[in-house]
């Protein structure tokens, strides 16, 4: 059963695995970097769909399916999904998901939603409450934009710090099982305000969240960032990432090369023209469960910090001249010798 | 350690405790039949904030606060918070608990969000993986009625199924001890959509939700609703809690006089004009907070299936044309003998 050590960092003892894992995505993504490494992508971003809303729903439902179907489990053997949106009240999640029949925990993360419905899967499996559970999120460029900034057809001009949402969702079987990657460690995080009120400068609003979370975890487990093969941030993209290592310097940690954000991964950052990086709970999903977790299965990394981060803020409280409250939620993923 | 029985429900071993729970409310709630209960009423629903949002913000951290002072419980000892609640990117828990500097897992469940967060907080306590947990959520009538319905300044008129939102917040605190009252049972909800769209009769869509869970939980057990001394629905009101006999009863399931439901006893039914009754988040949330557990300390009550549902539709589903998907948590809390 689950063992915290030190203050916020919780040890699996059965080292839940990742059975399964899919990533689907849209047209802008397919045209990235990583285009290939994903499961499925469309080139219409309504993927048929009459509303955004709905072309999200069904990316998450595209997604669970095929995690399933790579999985080898049966549906039927499946105890919980926990699933998150960025969308009000969740719904790209819930009419996504609602046709599965399987126990629902809908999760509010913001763009830390990865890594929470990972860290949650996880704890249930290891604490004999579930014996395979589903984690998955998505976000969806027009839906976010709609809901969070102006109408598409407004065509607003973006912020140099503005960060480019993410089309796309990811979704991860966790359960028990000898396979490899498995999730050995969980930091929860706490929140964090450090007064950014620029609702187009998101990474500066997490930055403080990732460091607090990584120096807990570090603390905790008496490891230094060189003994981890990737520490992978989930959208901190340019502005956040820089913050990110001044924040962690000033506490004595020093991040190196084996520091990268999922931000900055997805799009080709010189050609894609998406100003800071990119961003949404879809972002460190979809770049998680391709490139990083095919690499963990093929053991060219074997010891990984997934830490997504969320800005739990939301379009009333920015017009209230609120800050940005943020919070980070550590995996730390292993994979076994060959 | 956790345990699964039958198909959907865990049984705790370690039974985690209710080691301290407080319910605060507004003006119109501190009028109704359980008025004296609460441990706190504000006679002024802005409780002296610039905006509802920041007032139901207040709600929570007041509710959170007295629920830790009556446990006992040194803050610091306080492992995990999960929270949820109705505003968009759920801000009422996230700019409510964020000086609490308690790692925080955010919740959407809807109006099931208490059931939520207890049963989450339970299996925490129950698989090591904490030591203690609170479990908030939060509703307030004017921010409900600005985001879902309209604008208060409009003086729409509501019609007969409409349901009335709790102004309210209430928290508990689990945790490993040897006290009672204890969770000794959880059974997670699956989605169940029967086709409803009106958002104004938010019972008829919530019930068939309440029935699949509470079947569940009865078939997983081998349990009949006489075996309870209450059965405690969310807020599923008149329309609701009639339509619920009647799915159950086609189930060969009676519930009897042990049936009761939460929006139909916070408020006077023929004074307090409120139509169906009282829904949110919140309205579960006190209720549970106040009388019931109040009555389970007592030992009035000593074997209670609270069972709180949701409908997890929003403004722009509703918009889109869209049914409203809904869901129900339930969990078992039990009163030792004297």
């Amino acid at each position: 059963m689950a063992k915290r050590i030190g203050k916020y960092t919780i040890e699996m003892e059965k080292k839940p695995a990742i059975r399964g894992y899919a990533a689907v995505c849209g047209k802008k993504e397919a045209q990235g970097p990583l285009g290939k490494a994903f499961d499925k992508t469309f080139e219409d971003t309504t993927l048929g769909e009459a509303s955004w809303e709905k072309a999200e729903s069904k990316l998450q439902s595209k997604a669970v399916n095929l995690a399933i179907e790579k999985s080898g489990v049966a549906q039927g053997k499946i105890d919980f999904i926990f699933a998150g949106d960025l969308l009000n009240q969740c719904i790209s999640s819930t009419f996504g998901l609602k046709s599965l029949n399987i126990p629902f925990l809908g999760q509010y993360g913001a763009c830390s939603t990865m890594a929470q419905t990972l860290a949650l899967s996880a704890i249930m499996v290891d604490s004999g409450a579930a014996n395979n559970c589903i984690a998955v999120t998505s976000s969806h460029f027009c839906s976010a934009e709609r809901q969070f900034r102006f109408p598409l057809e407004y065509g607003g001009q973006r912020t140099p710090t503005a960060q480019w949402t993410v089309t796309g969702s990811g979704a991860v079987v966790v359960g028990e099982n000898a396979q490899s990657p498995q999730i050995s460690k969980v930091t929860v995080g706490r929140i964090v305000d450090l007064g950014v009120k620029d609702a187009n400068n998101m990474g500066a609003a997490m930055a403080p969240a990732a460091a607090a979370t990584l120096k807990d975890f570090l603390d905790d487990t008496g490891t230094v960032p060189g003994d981890y093969d990737l520490i992978l941030t989930g959208d901190l993209g340019e502005v956040g990432s820089k913050l990110l290592k001044e924040l962690l310097t000033r506490e004595g940690i020093e991040l190196k090369d084996n520091h990268k954000d999922c931000g900055l991964m997805i799009y080709d950052q010189n050609d894609q023209d998406v100003h800071a990086g990119g961003s949404g709970c879809g972002c460190s999903a979809v770049v998680l469960c391709s490139d990083i977790l095919n690499k963990m299965k093929n053991h060219e990394l074997n010891n990984v910090l997934f830490m997504a981060t969320g800005a739990l803020m939301s379009p009333t409280s920015t017009q209230q001249g609120e800050t940005i409250p943020a919070v980070a939620h550590l995996v730390n993923i292993t994979s076994g010798t060959k």
